[in-house]
């Protein structure tokens, strides 16, 4: 893989800003917690998995960097610092998750040099990419047994190296059937508002050799209606029990297509992203996003002042609609009868 | 109405140049019918009712301005200025139809001086314009009968004042509930690529007082899933004569959500859209329009350099997903049986 969202290197974290893609490819060494904490909250790393993992690394740079402690490091002050991470963005539940997993294992660990704190928070961060990277691979996998060689796939927005710490989710699978030599063809979605399908998707399946087409999301309809299209595949950002699917704003009107041409609908996911304490997506909160995501793109104005917008900024999919969940344990069968 | 696309002033045609609505209300007085061909060709004026009368406009001046002939014109002359205009848009089945119906009609009246041919051609373009006017108000009037007072509607891309000689098409129905004192909430796909949604049917309901708000094309799922759209109405730029139905890229998967949802999907559309020389809409050749319409946005590059990019300028809808035709003559029932 050529692409690669973000790496520690020495004991920096080395990050690529995907807010100047495609335009510009430009990395960032950041030594700095703070950094890290902006570049969260720019978008410069985003997708659920990622921003996790730079969580994880930014409590590691935040300490290591702290020069006013030697020997020993008080916790308070480690949980002073988890706090301000934790609040780089405020509905990334990968975010808390990862800086409460590190959290819970040094409690555990009880009293600790600061260089042995230093190494453990290095330790666990980089457990949780590495985690993260296996986890993708095992997606992959088993979401290419589902694929033949000279498939053409349909994807939304962007769940590839770029969203993750690995090969990705969605784009995982297509990544596994490339190097297990299947001449795959993708279409992208531009994904309005934000365009993470035209942006990010093309240009890391263009770096990585894909045969990658990118469309209006009102085009989708039209390729499947032309017999284009054989497999529909998805992320996810969060799966209610009866599998009921959360995920970026014009996934529920792919999987109705999808229905309607009787092409397969998989969503790819860790296994993690089911969330059971929620049992349907009726109980699914829908997040609406600023209007001017729609009314601007990037800096020029589309709409007239003053203007109503409506702009969720994820829909659900009814597990009805979904042939299959591609997850890293294994392929479940979705609500999906055809 | 506030609102005009186009207008005769004296011996020119007025044009209201949309590409740069909403920012700036720009109007051209165009005394050159290669102008004309030009603002068709750059989407000035759009709309097939509107490109269709300028077209007419289009003919008119191009002899009036041809100082080459002063006492009659030879007709071969005048057959290679209405191919050239005829090929300002290859898929505007009015376009053809409005140049086809003024040479019949200069056949017809035989030999005639240039100044009575040119008197002939204002007067036929009046004419189409004026019967346009006409069939905009009694589609609206028709269409008004089928939606109630508190309805909210959901279109797409501009078929509007905008788009026509008169009130519109689907948004004519609009206008007349207005002017029935009907309170009707609006819904506007923002239409990408072109964002006439956006920018066009926004601006012009504001214009005319209409409660609007815009939203990405691929969050019409999520409002019909919600239940906060009574009607889907659309225009059309080509129907066949089973019922199939061309119109703007993206109309095809709302016709599939509105069935999914049991809400009624309109076409509305003057009686000549009908295109009974074309079986079904396998017949009806779709127009791919340039790929940097969607990779680049008012001059912002949103997509890598070099990227295929997959831009069908139109979709088919086939009848079984219209529930009516409104036309000028009368509501026709679609292939829809729910």
């Amino acid at each position: 893989m050529k692409v690669q969202a973000l790496e520690r290197v020495g004991n920096r974290l080395r990050l690529l800003d995907q807010t100047v893609l495609p335009h510009q490819v430009v990395y960032k060494d950041l030594d700095d917690y703070r950094e890290i904490i902006v570049s969260i909250k720019r978008l410069e790393v985003r997708g659920a998995p990622a921003i996790g993992i730079a969580a994880a690394y930014a409590l590691a740079i935040g300490v290591q960097q702290d020069t006013s402690h030697q020997r020993d490091y008080p916790m308070d002050q480690l949980s002073a610092l988890a706090d301000e991470i934790r609040r780089a963005r405020p509905t990334a539940v990968n975010l808390f998750w990862a800086i409460d997993r590190v959290m819970d294992r040094i409690r555990q660990a009880g009293e600790l040099s600061k260089s042995s704190l230093v190494d453990m928070l290095w330790g666990e961060a980089e457990a949780i990419h590495e985690e993260d990277r296996r986890m993708c691979r095992q997606i992959g996998e088993n979401g290419a047994a589902l694929i033949a060689d000279g498939d053409t796939l349909l994807t939304h927005c962007n769940t590839g190296a770029l969203a993750t710490g690995g090969i990705g989710t969605a784009l995982g699978v297509i990544y596994v059937c490339r190097d297990q030599g299947k001449r795959i063809k993708v279409f992208a979605d531009e994904t309005r508002p934000l365009l993470q399908g035209a942006r990010l998707t093309a240009w890391e399946l263009m770096q990585e050799g894909i045969d990658v087409t990118v469309n209006c999301d009102n085009m989708a309809g039209t390729l499947l209606q032309q017999g284009r299209i054989n497999h529909v595949i998805v992320g996810a950002d969060r799966i209610a029990a009866n599998g009921d699917t959360a995920n970026k704003i014009g996934t529920y009107p792919l999987a109705v297509l999808a229905r309607a041409h009787g092409v397969p609908f998989y969503v790819a996911a860790p296994s993690t992203t089911f969330d059971l304490s929620i049992a349907t997506g009726k109980d699914i909160v829908i997040e609406e996003r600023g209007g001017n995501e729609i009314t601007e793109v990037f800096g020029t104005r589309v709409a007239p002042e003053g203007v109503n917008v409506f702009a969720p900024a994820f829909d659900v999919t009814p597990t009805e609609l979904v042939s299959a969940y591609i997850t890293d344990t294994g392929v479940r069968p979705g609500g999906r009868t055809d």
